[in-house]
This record gives structure tokens, sequence and C-alpha cells, in this order.
């Protein structure tokens, strides 16, 4: 079993108009809904590739009740998400039929009491021991402390369960201290974290910082790892158009679902790439293309070198 | 009792963001919700007024649910919705800070069964009795037969229950014919239904095609009545900027409660276009501003002639 933690879930909610154009009124042609936050993308990749997996974090409202409605009825993905008294908040992604262009609207997500980040922490204690991995996603909402992950990442460290994080800002600043076994940064979070805009200097620092090992995103560069084993560099075999919603958090359940099957560091490296890029093919956000998926895998190219033992 | 019917009934969701720029991510600095659809305005204003609403159309799925709350919420408003298996639909009006404008979404009905649409004409039939007046307002969901309102029409005046009617399109066209005390469309409906595009010319076709009275909206210039005691037009004191979002459902509500209360034709239309007016002013769209509705009350013009009798 596989933990995702995610403590500001939404429904994503997609909107399909013939044409989007600012002040007029639009009949949408298509809706279409489904959980959302980084870490239920990443625990619905990781169903899609056998993993059993458990979901926790917050959910209020009638949003929430849909999250949790929508999530119990994937399968091999359990909810152990926590009732709180503020309501999940919606994205909605409207996509220009004409363009292929999305434009997105985020709520704010609701305000957590002290009680229920609480109750959230006795949750992630009880589930920890149950769990070979556990993967903290996205941002934080209103009333969760900063420190957040950092209590998060050691409470796992204690338990000896494998812990990513996936965050960024202070927030990810203030984990990475704690000493998470994986971050994954895109090229923009890796500099704001270090201030150093050359990707292998910043992923160095920030394994300075705390993380041992620190997986960078570089877009249509694919990835780059920086681990105590050694340095990698995994590119997709062609540049690819479509859309990159979601991508990282499918590189996110590729990393991980590789850790909890002891894969080599290329091996996981090229499985994160060829789903983060079957991401961005398949037609539905956030869904993965299987066919491509495979095609892809088989392509990747690993350059790297290990450390000597 | 009035009774409104809304067969498209809709949660009605407000987005503020600093500045709507297509193709970007924007966080939601403020969201607001509430039920919609125009007679499930008009049931709010007139409640606003003092009157006594039953609520009655549709509603089903999580949005339905939320609908529910909050009507059964509101004081002075029964909620007389029929269940659906489909899911009540969405509108996402994004309010663009800088410029004020407001971008318009609006998700498609849920498909209505004949089995729903039937328990609804039931629903409808049961209530008729218990009401002064009726309002059948807002556009039809997949399903319902496009001459609906010309059946709902007919059922109010067999049970001698004055019915307005505000539509569009077929739905206006069918409707008319069966003979509604009254039409309220827009000059561009009101054009649509005729093919004439002056409003005195068109109101008279109106009157032919069924309509017993006609009061067509003109935007800024107010009110125009033509109706068989005589021809009136109510104009508002000044042009006024503001969100016309919700303008002609209270100006419907105005209309309701005048018919209701046995007010001249020349009182009822000056409240119509004072609460008109006064929902252009309030800060939230759909609301309306009480102390501007007093005020404009006492300085709207109604000029016209009484048909001799």
């Amino acid at each position: 079993m596989i933990l995702t933690v995610t403590l500001n879930t939404a429904l994503d909610i997609t909107y399909r108009v013939p044409s989007l154009r600012p002040h007029t009124s639009h009949r949408v042609s298509e809706v279409t809904e489904r959980p959302g936050g980084k870490g239920v993308n990443v625990a619905r990749v990781l169903a899609a590739l056998g993993h059993r997996v458990t979901v926790t974090g917050f959910a209020g409202g009638a949003t929430g009740r849909e999250v949790h409605e929508r999530l119990t009825a994937t399968p091999g993905i359990a909810d152990a998400l926590v009732p709180v008294t503020g309501t999940t908040r919606r994205t909605v992604a409207v996509v220009d039929e004409r363009t292929g262009d999305t434009t997105q609207l985020n709520e704010p997500g609701p305000h957590i009491t002290p009680a229920e980040w609480s109750a959230f922490q006795d949750v992630y204690a009880d589930l920890l021991p149950t769990v070979s991995a556990v993967a903290l996603c996205g941002s934080l909402p209103p009333g969760v402390p900063v420190g957040a992950y950092a209590g998060l990442v050691r409470a796992a460290r204690a338990a000896n369960v494998p812990v990513l994080l996936d965050t960024a800002g202070e927030a990810l600043r203030r984990g990475i201290a704690a000493r998470p076994d994986l971050i994954k940064p895109n090229a923009d979070e890796l500099a704001e974290l270090t201030g150093a805009h050359e990707p292998l200097r910043a992923a160095q620092d920030a394994r300075r910082r705390g993380a041992r090992a620190v997986v960078a995103s570089l877009g249509a560069d694919g990835l780059l790892a920086y681990t105590s084993e050694g340095l990698w560099r995994a590119t997709p075999p062609a540049p690819v158009r479509g859309n990159p919603t979601g991508a990282g958090d499918s590189a996110v359940a590729g990393l991980l679902s590789g850790l909890v099957e002891q894969l080599p560091w290329p091996d996981r490296l090229a499985r994160a790439v060829a789903l983060s890029t079957a991401t961005v093919l398949a037609p539905a956000a956030g869904e993965f293309d299987r066919a491509a998926y495979e095609d892809v895998l088989a392509r990747v190219a690993v350059t790297g070198e290990v450390t000597a033992a």
C-alpha cells in the first residue's frame, strides 16, 4: 500500500467551449469532473499501474462529498480523507476548442482549524505503519502551519517509510530541512528554493539543504536526477504537443512506484518520463495514454554516471 | 402565495479575479454561490418584498442538493423542486475586478426523462389551487417538450390563476399561443418572436399572437407596456452603471407582486423599473439595493394613455 497526502484536495472541473471570449456569455459544450489535487492525481496513476493506494488529506462541503463519492468509485484507491467544516475548493479549466489552450480558475482552499489539522496528523500517524511509501503533494490550505510538511516528513522517517515531497515555495523550503528521501521540483521551483538557475547546481544545493535525492523536471527536456547513487538525465524520445496538466503528478507516480518496486534509478526515471509524456499526449487532462506510455518507455534515453561506492 | 417555475434551475457561482487573461492561470479572490435560474431569482425578490413564494422546477445531483439547502434557508421561500436523476447545471460568472466586466460560462441543463416531466406536471397541478399567481421563467432543459409552457399556461388558466411567461425563442412562440396573461420579453426576444424591430409594433403583434398583456424591457430606457387597459412607458430617472444580471428577473417580480396586490398598471410598472434599476446598482449580481429601490420608485416617470372602457 502506498499513501498519498493531498492537504488541498479539489474538485477539478473541465469546461470545453467553442472559443473563449472575455466579457461575453458562453454555452459550455462539455463538462467533466474528477477529484483533484496533486496527491489525488498521483494516486490515480499509481492505481492504474496496479498499486493499491490510500488517499488522505482534507475534504468538506458539497464539493468534498463529490470528491469522496468519486474516489470511492475508483478501483485500487482507498479513501481516508479527513472531514472538515470548510468546503473543498473547485478548479475550473476552460478549454478553448479553437486553439486548444486552457484558462485556469482556482478557488482558494477551505480554512483548516487547529482541531482538524490535529485530527489529520492522528490519521496520518495511524496509516504510516501500513504503507511502503508516502508522497506529500501540493500546496497547503489556509490554517495549516507552513512547517506542516517538515513534521510529516519527520513522522514518516521515524516510521521508516520512504517519503517523497512535491511542493513549492516556503512549504518546500521548510519541508526539505526534515530530510525527505526525494523531492521532485520543476526548474522554477528549484530556482526559487536555491537561487541557482542552472539545474545541476540547484539540485546539488537542494541536496545540501536536506533532500536525499532530487529529481528535477525540466519540461520537454525530461528529468535530471541527483542522488547518493549517481547522477542521471532521462530524456523523452521526441518533443510532444498536448496538455501538460498532471504531467508532473504522473512523474511522481512513476518515481514512487519504481521506489516501491526497488527498480534501479535509470528504470525509475524512464518510467517517470514515459508516464509524464503519455499524460501530455492523453486527450483528457491528467489521464495517461497507456499505449503511448509503453511505446515511449522503450525509447527514453537515460544517460548518467554512478557514484563510486 | 405566489408560485414561480424554473425548469432549468442552476447553482450560480461568481468568481472575482484581479484580471481575466485567457490561457493563463488565475487565483480566484472571492467565491459566492446562490441558487439560480430566472424563476428562483424572481422568488428571491418577491420574498424580499414580503410575499410568500413557492419555487418549483427540477433539481438533481450534488449541485441540486446545494440549491435545495440554500433555498430552504431563505426566509419566505418554500422549496417544491422535483428531484431528477440528472445534475443541476452550474453557471460561472467571472468578474474582472480591473474592468468590472463579467465573462459567463453556462453548463447545459440535465436531461429530463418523460417520467420526471410527468411528475413535475402533477406537482404543478397540485400547487395551482393554492396560489394567487404563477410565473413561468427561463429556458427548457433537454428532454422537456418545446411546447411545455403552452401546457402549463393552459393549466393555470383552467385553474383561474394569472400566469406570467418569461422565456424566449421557440418556447415563447409556443407558450404565447396558450394566451398567458403577461409576457415580459426584452427587445431582442420580442423582435425574434415577431420579426418587428420597433417595440410598439412588435408588442402589438405579440398581443395578436395570444399574450393578453406585453411588457417589453428596453434596457436603460425602461419598460413599454401594451395591455387591454392601455399603453404606458415607464422610464428610470437617470441612466445607471452596474451589473445588469438579474435586472429582468427583478422586473418580473415587480410586475407579479403588483398584479397580486391589484395595483394600477402605472404603479406596477414604476415598481418593476425601480426594482430593476436597484438590481443594476447592487454590488452583488441579482440582489437589489433597497435604499436605491425606494429612492428610484418615487422618481420613475410613467407616461401613457388609458384605453377607453
